[in-house]
C-alpha cells in the first residue's frame, strides 16, 4: 500500500463513521471496544473478524500474557513465551557467572532440562476473566465525604480482590477506567515457575544499548524466550523439577513472510499509564515546572553518582543499573519537554478545555458537567500545588535505608489491622515481593554514594523558601534556617556510621518487629522514619481526600469529554492502566521533523555500518560475516533488498507494552513491539499522529538470527512458522 | 525529475562516454575541462552551451569572484556582491558597537552612503586571466638535486608572480595542479575598497549556530551582500569617499522561480584543498594516528580554555572565536574519522593502489610509472613519519607570543635578501597582512589562558619517548628527562612575567628591528624564538627537500593515475587548490545511513519547529509571525507547500566554496552553497556519492527574507530577479 492510499483511507475513516479513533494509529482500546470500531479495523486492513479480538480466552487474545511490567505471548502449545530481550534480561543476568556469562554469550537451552529458572519474582499472568464491578464499587459512594468515599472504594476493591484470589493460583486486580467511572475485576492465572529458554547475546539483544534507546534508526534484536511451567495437574506452582510445561489453549503462529510498508499491524499488550485526559493545570505544572526542575536535578544526580562511584569501582557496579535508569529518565524527560514544545501541548490542552466548555455551555442540560469540571480544575490546581510543595521533601527522603526503615515501620502498624483492611502493598499477598525488595537492596547500595546523593537532595531542599520546609523533618535532622550545604557532611555522617540497616539479615529480621520495638531502636534511620511517620500519614490522608473528591468529579468529566468526542466522531478510550489493550495501524516511516524522513525498515547492512566492535555496537563476528556474505536466505524483504531488522508503525503504545506481539491482518506474529521514537515519548500526554512512531523487531530478523547466528533450530521447529 | 530517472541517467552517463566523472556529482573541474564533459553536462540538464562556462571573462564565470577564503558573485551592474553571511560576518562584527549591534539586529544600508567599510583586509578578487606557465616553471628541473629543484621552482613562481603584479592593482598567483605536473598563472583585479551592504541578523544568518553546523536538516539564512568600490577611473584603490561602485562586465540574474527535486545545479567557486590523490601511507598515518590523536588533544584543549576562561569572563570574550574554531575542528575530525570508517577509506585506497599497480604491470612501457610510484610511496611514508615526530613539538611551540616572536625574527632575516628571493609571506606584497596579523593578536590573547594551553601541550610533549624530544627546545626551556607536568607552572611563569610582546605597540615596533637587535632582546619569548630558529630552518629544509623529490615523482604518478582513470572512462580532475572550479549535479536528498532519509528541502515551518527563543534558535519575532500566517507570497514551492529554506545537492565541494553561487541550468542564481553534511566531510579524501551532500540556502528564502522580514526592497530592485 502506498502512502497516498493510506492517507485517503485515513480521511475516509475519519469521515465515514461516528466511531473513528481521534487519528490514525491513536487509541489504546479495551478488547470490548473493538466491535464498536469493526469498520475501521477492516478498513485499516484487518482480515479477521473484529469480534474475535474481543474474546479474551479465544484466539488470538488467549495467547497474550503479561509478565508484570512487560507484555508477552505464547508461541507454542508447550508454553513457549516470546517477549523482549530487555524484559527477560534480568533472568539472563541472574543465571550468569564469570565462567558462564550468558549476557555476553547469549543463552540457549537445547533441551527442556537445560532451561534455567528465571529471576526470583518472575511471573507469567494469563488473563482468564474480566468482570465489570462498577456497580459494586461505586454504589452509594456519591453521598459520602471525600475521605470516606476514598476509603469505601478502596476497601471494596480490596474485598473483591481477596474474594477472587481465594481461588488458589490466581492473581486478581480491580482496575479503574475513565478516572473511576468504571471498574473491572481482572482475574489471571499466576504462573510462578518461569524458565529462561533462549536469549541472544547482549551484542544482538541489546545492540545499540543506551545510545540507541528511543532512537531511530534502530538495529536491536530485542527478543527472548521464556517457558511457563505448572504442576502436573495444570495448577500454578512454585518451581519444581516435577513441573511440566503449561499448555495454553491458544498460541500465535509466527510469520516468516512478514510485512511491507503500509501493511496493517496491531499490538495487544499491557500499556502502563498515560495522561491524555489530565486537565490544563496539571499539564502546565508538569511541563512548566516539574519536568524541567526534575530534569535539572537528574543531571546533577547522575554527575553526583558518577563522581562518588568512579568508573571501575565496586560501587559503580552497584549503581550501574540506577545510572542507566536515571539516564533513561533524563532522556525521556528531555523528549517529553521537547515534544510538548513541538506540538504546543499546553496550548492544545487549553484549546481542548475551551472547546469542551463551549460544548457544555451550548446545552443547559450539560450544566452539571460544567460544575464538576470547574471543581475538578480547582482540585487539579490544588494537587499540582501539593506536588510542587512536596517535591524537595520527597527527594530529601530518598536515602535507601530511610526508605527501608519507613516501609518496615509502616508494616508494623499495618500488621495490627486485619489483612483485608491493610494498605495495598502491606497485605499478606504482597509479602513475597516485600521481602524480595528488602533483600535486593544491598546489591544496589553503597553508603558513600547514598550519602553523596542525600547531600545533593538536601542542598536543594535547603534552598527552598521557609514555607516549603517541613518542620518535623528539619527538627529530626537538626536543620535550621542557618544550615548551609557545607554543614551537611557532619549532619549526615552519623546516620551512616550509626546504622545497621545496611546489613541484609538485620533488615530481614525486622520484618516481624513490633511498632514498639522499632520505636525503641537506636538506629538513626529508623528514628528518622518514626519521626516522619505522622507527617507522611498526613500527606497521604490529604492525597486520599483529594482522590476522594476526584472520584466524584472525574467520572462526570470523563462522561462529558467522551460524549463530546463521540459527537465529533471519535471513540474515546480510557487512559492506560496496565490492563490489556489493543492498538492498530500500519507500518510506516514518517517525517519526525522538517527535512528528514524515517524509513519504515532498517536492514542487516545497517548493523554492519554502525558496528565499531565496541559495546554497544559490537555485533557477533558470525553475524557480520553473514551480512557481508548477504546470506539473507528466505528472510529477505525484496523491497529493501535485505533482511528487515526493525520497523516502524503508527501504533499507540507506552511503557508496559514492551514485549507485546505485533500481529498482522491474520493475527500472526510479525514482530515484537519494544520501543517508541524520541519524538513519541510525549504521546503519553497528547498523541500526535505526525510524530508518534513505535519501534518493532521484525520476526524475519528474529528467525534469521535463530536460524543462522544462534542455531536455535529446535525452537523454530517447536513454533508454528508460517509463510 | 524523479529519482528513477536520475538513477538511469547516471548509469547512462557512466556507460556512454569515456569522459564521465567518477560518479554522479564527483569532480571539481577546472573551467578549461568543461568542453571535455559537454555531453555529461547536457545530459545532467545544463541548457547553456558548456563551452561558454570555459570563458572566464564571459557570462556567467565573469560574475564569479573570490573573497580570499570564500567565494562570491556579482548580482548587479553596480558591483553588488552576494556571499555567505558567515563570510561577511567579520565585517558586521567589525562595525558593531554596544549601541548598534548589527550582529544582533542585522545591518541594511538604505543608500550607497550608508554602506560601511568591510573589516580590514577584506578583498574582492576578480580573475581576469589564466595562463599556463608549466613550461617556464618546470623546464630543466628534472636533472636537479631535490633541494635545488624545489628552490628553482619556487623562485620561478615568485618571479612570474612579481612580473604579473607589476601591473598596479592586480594580485597574481602561480598555482600548482596535479601535484606539480601543471602550473597556471592566475591574475586577478584586487578590489581593496569593499563595503558591507546588507546582512540579516545572526538569528537568521547564523540560525542554528554551531549546533547545526554541518548538520541536516538545516535552516540557515547564510547570505549577505558586499559592494566592490574602485577609483573613479575604474582602478583598484584603497577606501576613499571618492570611490565609485565597480561595474562588472557580467552579473548573475537571481531566480525567484527556483528549483525542485532532481533539477540540475552547478557551483562555481574556489574550493581550498582536497586529498583525493594521496597515497596509502599518508591516508593510514592520518586516519590511524594523526586525526585520532589530534581529536583527543582538541577535546582537552577545549576543556583547558573553558576552565581558564570561565563563561562570562573578559578572557572568554577573547577566546570565543578560537573555541568555536576548535569545536568546529573537533566535529570535523570526528566526521572525518567516522566517514573513513564508514566508507572503508584505508582499504579503498589500498585497493586503488593495487589496481593501479596491476595496470602498470600489464604493460612494460609503463615501468617508469612503477618506479616513480614506489619512490613516492617511500617518500610518503617518510613524510608521514616526519609529521608524526614533529606533532608534539609543533604543539609545544603554539604560544601566541612565541609565534609572533618567531615571525618577527624570521622577518629580520628575510629582509636581508632581495624582495624577490624572500620566502612567501615575508615579501613586500605580504606586509599589509603581516602587520594586521600582529595587530589583531591582542584581541585574541590572554596570558593566563595562553599559559594554560601551553602547559597542556607541554605535558603531552613530555610524555613522548626521548628520541622524539627536541634537544634545543628542551635546553631552551630547561626541560630534562625528569621534568614532570607539575614543574611546568614554575618554568613557564617567567615567560609571561618577563615578556613585553603582549603589548601591541611593542610588537609593531619590532617590525623594523634588525636580527642583531632581536638577538640582544631580553624578552623570554624572543630568546626562545632565536634559540629555535636554526632547528626550525632545518625542519623546513628537510620539508623542502622532500617537496623537491615529490616535484619529480608526483607528476609521473598523476600522469599514470589520470591515464588509468581515463581508460576506465573517468575524467581526472586536479585536487582543489583554491582556484576556480566548477562542479555540477542535481538537487537531491539521500539516505546518509540505514533507516533514514534526508529530504531535499527544508521549510519555513522547520524554523518555527526548531525555535526555542534562545540563541542559536532565536528567530526574529517578525519571521515567526509570517511563518505562522503562512505568508509565503510568490516564493512558495508547491511540492513542499512552503517557502524552501535550504536544499541539498550531490555537488562536490569543500571549504573555500562557501559563498559560491549555485546556478541552475540557465546560469541563474538559485542559491548559495554554504556547507556540507556531517557525512560528507570525509569526501575531501574519497568522494562517496551515497553520502556526500552539499547544503545551499535557497534564493527564494533569501528573497522572502529581504522582501518580508528585512524590507530590503531597494536591493531586490537593484538585482535582476527573474522567474
Amino acid at each position: 500500500m502506498n502512502r497516498t492510499k493510506l492517507f485517503s483511507l485515513a480521511l475516509l475513516a475519519g469521515a465515514s463513521t461516528l466511531a473513528a479513533p481521534v487519528s490514525a494509529g491513536e487509541g489504546m482500546f479495551t478488547p470490548d471496544q473493538l466491535p464498536d470500531i469493526a469498520a475501521q479495523l477492516r478498513e485499516a486492513g484487518l482480515e479477521m473478524d473484529p469480534d474475535q479480538l474481543a474474546d479474551l480466552t479465544g484466539f488470538p487474545m488467549g495467547a497474550v500474557v503479561s509478565l508484570g511490567g512487560c507484555s508477552a505471548s505464547f508461541v507454542s502449545p508447550q508454553g513457549l513465551v516470546v517477549t523482549n530481550h530487555h524484559c527477560a534480561r534480568g533472568s539472563v543476568q541472574y543465571n550468569s557467572t564469570a565462567e558462564n556469562n550468558y549476557l555476553e554469550n547469549g543463552f540457549l537451552a537445547r533441551t527442556l532440562g537445560e532451561e534455567l529458572p528465571a529471576a526470583p519474582g518472575s511471573r507469567v499472568y494469563i488473563t482468564t476473566e474480566v468482570t465489570d464491578v462498577t456497580q459494586r464499587v461505586r454504589e452509594g459512594t456519591e453521598g459520602l465525604a471525600p475521605q470516606e468515599r476514598y476509603d469505601t472504594v478502596e476497601q471494596r476493591r480490596k474485598d473483591i480482590t481477596a474474594e477472587c484470589e481465594s481461588e488458589v493460583g490466581y492473581r486478581c486486580q480491580v482496575a479503574s477506567f475513565f478516572g473511576g467511572a468504571q471498574y473491572k475485576l481482572i482475574k489471571s492465572l499466576e504462573v510462578r515457575d518461569v524458565r529462561i529458554v533462549y536469549a541472544p547475546a547482549d551484542s544482538i539483544g541489546k545492540y545499540g544499548g543506551d545510545i540507541d534507546n528511543w532512537m531511530w534508526p534502530r538495529h536491536t534484536g530485542d527478543f527472548a524466550f521464556y517457558r511457563a511451567y505448572v504442576a502436573p495437574d495444570g495448577s500454578a506452582a512454585d518451581y519444581s523439577e516435577d513441573n511440566v510445561p503449561y499448555q495454553p489453549e491458544h498460541h500465535l503462529q509466527v510469520s516468516a513472510g512478514g510485512l511491507d510498508e503500509g501493511d496493517f499491524v496491531m499490538v495487544a499488550g499491557y500499556p502502563g499509564s498515560t495522561s491524555r485526559y489530565t486537565l490544563l493545570a496539571e499539564v502546565e505544572n508538569t511541563f512548566n515546572w516539574t519536568y524541567p526542575t526534575f530534569q535539572g536535578l537528574l543531571t546533577n544526580w547522575i554527575a553526583t553518582i558518577e563522581e562518588a562511584a568512579p568508573e571501575g569501582s565496586d560501587a559503580r557496579v552497584r549503581y550501574e543499573s540506577r545510572l542507566a535508569g536515571l539516564n533513561n529518565f533524563e532522556k525521556n524527560l528531555r523528549g517529553q519537554i521537547e515534544g510538548a514544545r513541538r506540538v504546543g501541548l499546553v496550548d492544545r490542552r487549553r484549546e481542548r478545555e475551551e472547546a469542551l466548555a463551549a460544548w457544555i455551555a451550548a446545552d443547559s442540560s450539560r450544566a452539571n458537567y460544567g460544575t464538576a469540571i470547574a471543581a475538578l480544575a480547582e482540585l487539579s490546581q490544588e494537587s499540582a500545588q501539593a506536588a510542587r510543595t512536596s517535591f524537595w521533601y520527597g527527594n530529601a527522603t530518598r536515602p535507601a535505608l530511610l526508605g527501608a526503615a519507613q516501609r518496615l515501620y509502616r508494616l508494623s502498624h499495618e500488621r495490627q489491622l486485619p489483612d483485608a483492611e491493610r494498605q495495598p502493598g502491606y497485605q499478606d499477598r504482597d509479602m513475597t515481593f516485600f521481602r524480595q525488595g528488602l533483600q535486593a537492596l544491598d546489591r544496589r547500595y553503597d553508603p558513600a554514594v547514598d550519602m553523596a546523593e542525600w547531600q545533593l537532595f538536601l542542598a536543594g531542599y535547603l534552598q527552598q523558601p521557609a514555607e516549603e520546609r517541613v518542620a518535623v523533618f528539619d527538627e529530626a535532622l537538626g536543620l535550621t534556617a542557618d544550615t548551609s550545604a557545607d554543614d551537611l557532611p557532619t549532619i549526615l555522617a552519623r546516620y551512616y556510621e550509626g546504622t545497621t540497616l545496611g546489613d541484609t539479615d538485620t533488615r530481614l529480621a525486622l520484618l516481624d518487629a513490633s511498632t514498639a520495638e522499632l520505636e525503641a531502636s537506636d538506629d538513626p534511620f529508623m528514628q528518622l522514619a518514626v519521626a516522619l511517620y505522622d507527617y507522611e500519614r498526613m500527606l497521604e490522608a490529604q492525597g486520599e481526600e483529594r482522590a476522594g473528591r476526584s472520584l466524584a468529579l472525574r467520572p462526570l468529566y470523563m462522561e462529558a469529554i467522551t460524549q463530546w468526542q463521540q459527537e465529533n466522531g471519535q471513540l474515546a478510550y480510557p487512559d492506560a492502566n496496565s490492563t490489556l489493550r489493543i492498538t492498530f495501524g500500519n507500518v510506516m516511516g514518517g517525517s519526525p521533523f522538517d527535512g528528514m524522513e524515517y524509513l519504515p525498515f532498517t536492514t542487516l547492512e545497517g548493523i554492519a555500518a554502525k558496528d565499531t566492535g565496541e559495546e554497544p555496537f559490537n555485533s557477533p563476528e558470525r553475524q557480520l560475516e553473514l551480512i557481508e556474505a548477504q546470506a539473507y536466505g528466505e528472510y529477505e524483504l525484496e523491497s529493501i533488498g535485505s533482511v528487515p531488522v526493525n520497523f516502524l508503525s503508527d501504533l499507540d503504545v507506552t511503557g508496559g507494552n514492551s514485549g507485546s506481539a505485533t500481529l498482522n491482518a491474520n493475527g500472526e506474529l510479525v514482530g515484537l513491539l519494544f520501543d517508541g521514537t524520541f519524538e513519541s515519548v510525549n504521546s503519553d500526554w497528547d498523541f500526535d499522529p505526525r510524530t508518534t512512531r513505535s519501534i518493532h523487531v521484525d520476526s524475519r530478523y528474529m528467525l534469521w538470527v535463530m536460524d543462522n547466528v544462534d542455531g536455535a533450530d529446535a525452537l523454530i521447529a517447536e513454533m508454528d512458522v508460517v509463510e
